[in-house]
């Protein structure tokens, strides 16, 4: 157990995707991904958007397979002659494409023998020894070699995806994390923030300054995965914003309603 | 006029922050710089989110400042202790971090002279030799080191730096774009639109699956260089998609009322 709760384990995210990098599709995947990890103790340390260059994924595939515990790839896994993930993958891992026996059978009952045309079939061909992910919305199923995790790019395909990986995915600590919000600029509590910081290393304090209605505010993201330190920041943050003269909100995505400390 | 219209720019769009890869904060800014790069000729080919950790943001800027011809970054250059920005582009160049005086200056005359706290005079230091970029909103202004643009994280303010750097930045032929859309699922198109890519190697074909009021639609998006191709690939797509007895809508981004070629 002392292992499972020590180590760090990390994840990256592909983006394939032409359209994200055209600026025509925004991407939903990364958010719901990161909150799905940070839920079973595994960190979302990088994401990178590549377009549909077989190179390019290839050579991203097998750098990022080497530095994190887990890989996902979101995009390019449809009918179409743009959907070349699964012949990246295959050649990131040196292994031949087939088409995959339970991929096809999946297929077949649910386009009917005649309805499952070759460009279909593309569907079902995966790299030799990969385990399929369910598809429970349109079927055609992603698939797992290794430590990556072969996603559609449609975000309720790819949640629906996700969800059936939940209980497969080992994880060390949560993270778990609070924020106390101020309206006031950051720059004024920059000092106090900054000590604060150096007292406690071993969580991550974050300041994000935003604007609403012309006036500037500030959320001051706490994550440790201790939840006594957690709270113990949260207090003294909240000690910094009073010392203001302002009334800080806490936020609590453990507990919606506003904590009172 | 010949090379800088054989010539293709790239760019790069390094994202730092924590609060990206949390999920708690949605990025907004790869969509807006894509687009901006579109009109410039410069083409987004890669993004990649990074944690705020400096080994980490001095690597990645190594790689993709050699790779690509601009590098954007958004990000970590506001007055706490968690924006290291300046600091790590300082690191990468090999060049001492300075306080600017033009920086400095202006933040001067923005804060007055006892509002500038050592925190807000963080904002006004960059590596050496760095030229200044206009933050007409929060004054603090981004930079340029070489082909690495430097920019805040929060959308309005990088919009209107963004916005300054417009006459700035060179670019190419600018790629164009134009949409097909169509209720009909890629699978049934998926033969004749990669025969379609096949005839035309200098564009891109994408498709993209979309699903609404749980039907599912197409969206076919060509982008390429030249006007007349765009057109002619845009009449080919529409008869594809009419051989399957549905009409198409074509969406043209410079023309946003509906063609009827």
């Amino acid at each position: 157990m002392s292992d499972k709760n020590d180590k760090i384990y990390t994840a990256c995210l592909v983006i394939i995707g032409n359209e994200i990098l055209s600026g025509r599709t925004q991407d939903k995947n990364l958010a719901y991904l990161a909150e799905f990890l940070n839920g079973l103790g595994v960190r979302l340390r990088e994401a990178r958007v590549i377009p549909d260059v077989e190179d390019t994924i290839i050579h991203t595939i097998n750098e990022m397979r080497l530095e994190h515990d887990y890989v996902f790839t979101t995009g390019g896994i449809g009918p179409t002659h743009d959907d070349i993930t699964a012949g990246c993958i295959a050649k990131a891992f040196g292994r031949p494409l087939i088409l995959h026996p339970e991929a096809h059978a999946r297929l077949k009952e649910y386009y009917g023998p005649e309805g499952l045309t070759s460009a279909r079939a593309r569907m079902a061909h995966t790299p030799e020894g990969a385990e399929l992910i369910d598809n429970p919305i349109s079927r055609a199923p992603g698939f797992r070699v290794e430590n990556v995790y072969v996603l559609a790019g449609v975000p309720q395909i790819m949640q629906a995806m996700l969800q059936s990986l939940r209980h497969k995915i080992t994880g060390g600590a949560p993270v778990k994390s609070m924020a106390v919000v101020a309206k006031i600029p950051e720059s004024i509590i920059a000092g106090p923030l900054g000590e604060l910081q150096d007292r406690f290393p071993d969580s991550d304090i974050g300041s994000y300054p935003f604007f609403r209605n012309g006036e500037a505010g500030t959320s001051l993201v706490v994550r440790c995965t201790d939840e006594t330190m957690l709270n113990d920041i949260v207090a003294e943050l909240s000690g910094i914003v009073r010392a203001q003269g302002v009334e800080p909100r806490i936020e609590d995505p453990n507990n919606p309603a506003p904590a009172t400390d």
